[in-house]
């Protein structure tokens, strides 16, 4: 059947979600009532429709601005640079950040040809001057690519002059040593503090 | 933002899909081509648009009939019974059966409020004297409510003399016995056969 099908094989372009997942997301989305399913299809529309990319960080936000952007109680001098969108929301739900952000649009991949000119370095360079920034703290992921994009990014910036700092890696709280990998725990030792 | 909120919102209703997953996803959605977002949207509205069940067999199908029960080199005298229409799904993909199907909706569930009226045990008996039915098997799930609606069909089915069979239990091809549960091991025991 061409309709169950063709949902099915759009679902499974999802991440995360392979051919039997999305075959068996289709029979729920036909077994709910219709209404349910279309309230999901419009809110996608919605979403596609409304969401753009904040001009001046990078964030989604369904104005020119973000709402980070013109929240004028958040300290503008303080520049949080992440990979993507997603990881702002994580931050801000930990709500332990009271400045501003910059989303690179994703982290320097040379397997999949993602190099400098496909994230929005330019734009962060640009902000330091224009927003009088004093500290970037690079909160790219602690993966190898993550790593080597804050770092291309410290290098960026030095000669502006303004401090930059990284994200602190160690063990996450609540973990458990013996179940925690030995690359985390050679940085959680040599990351330790005085008590 | 309204809108991501909307989307994750809708997405968490999917089985299997939690609010984290549903915020990856709606994340995914805005950051591929917006193209790409429009026809999943798109494909799900034809879904619920086109889609309806089958009026003899209550498969999934965009006509009156079903596929399967418009397929003439069918043997229309074995019928395979099954919970839901992905069920049919996979036994096709089997491809080691060529009689008709008839789906229930569903299986007998006292705690979700699921008796006999709300599946198509009624439909069923209709179709043994009408479609000439010599043998129906039972193929709703070897779960405990599947094994207790086979049993429940299996005495309605009594009086219509009809041979009524159930598929059989046993380790699942290319399992490993050492991983097995105990019901499975002891229905494949009961179960043995000569060879």
């Amino acid at each position: 059947m061409s309709a169950i099908d063709d949902l099915t094989t759009e679902l499974a372009r999802l991440p995360g979600i392979g051919r039997k997942t999305a075959q068996r997301l289709t029979y729920h989305l036909l077994k709910q009532p219709a209404d349910q399913s279309r309230r999901l299809a419009q809110a996608l529309v919605t979403l596609v429709d409304t969401v753009r990319t904040c001009t001046r960080c990078f964030n989604l936000t369904e104005a020119p601005l973000c709402n980070l952007c013109t929240d004028v109680r958040r300290d503008g001098t303080l520049l949080c640079v992440v990979e993507d969108a997603a990881d702002i929301a994580a931050i801000e739900r930990a709500g332990a950040f009271r400045g501003r952000y910059h989303v690179l649009g994703g982290r320097l991949s040379p397997l999949d040809g993602v190099g400098p000119d496909d994230l929005t370095v330019g734009a962060l360079l640009g902000r330091i001057p224009e927003d009088e920034v004093t500290e970037v703290i690079l909160a790219t992921n602690p993966s190898l690519e993550g790593e080597a994009t804050a770092l291309f990014i410290q290098r960026q910036l030095s000669p502006l002059g303004v401090r930059v700092t990284r994200i602190a890696r160690g063990l996450p709280v609540g973990g458990d040593l013996e179940y925690a990998d030995g690359v985390t725990i050679a940085q959680a030792l040599q990351a330790r503090r005085d008590m």
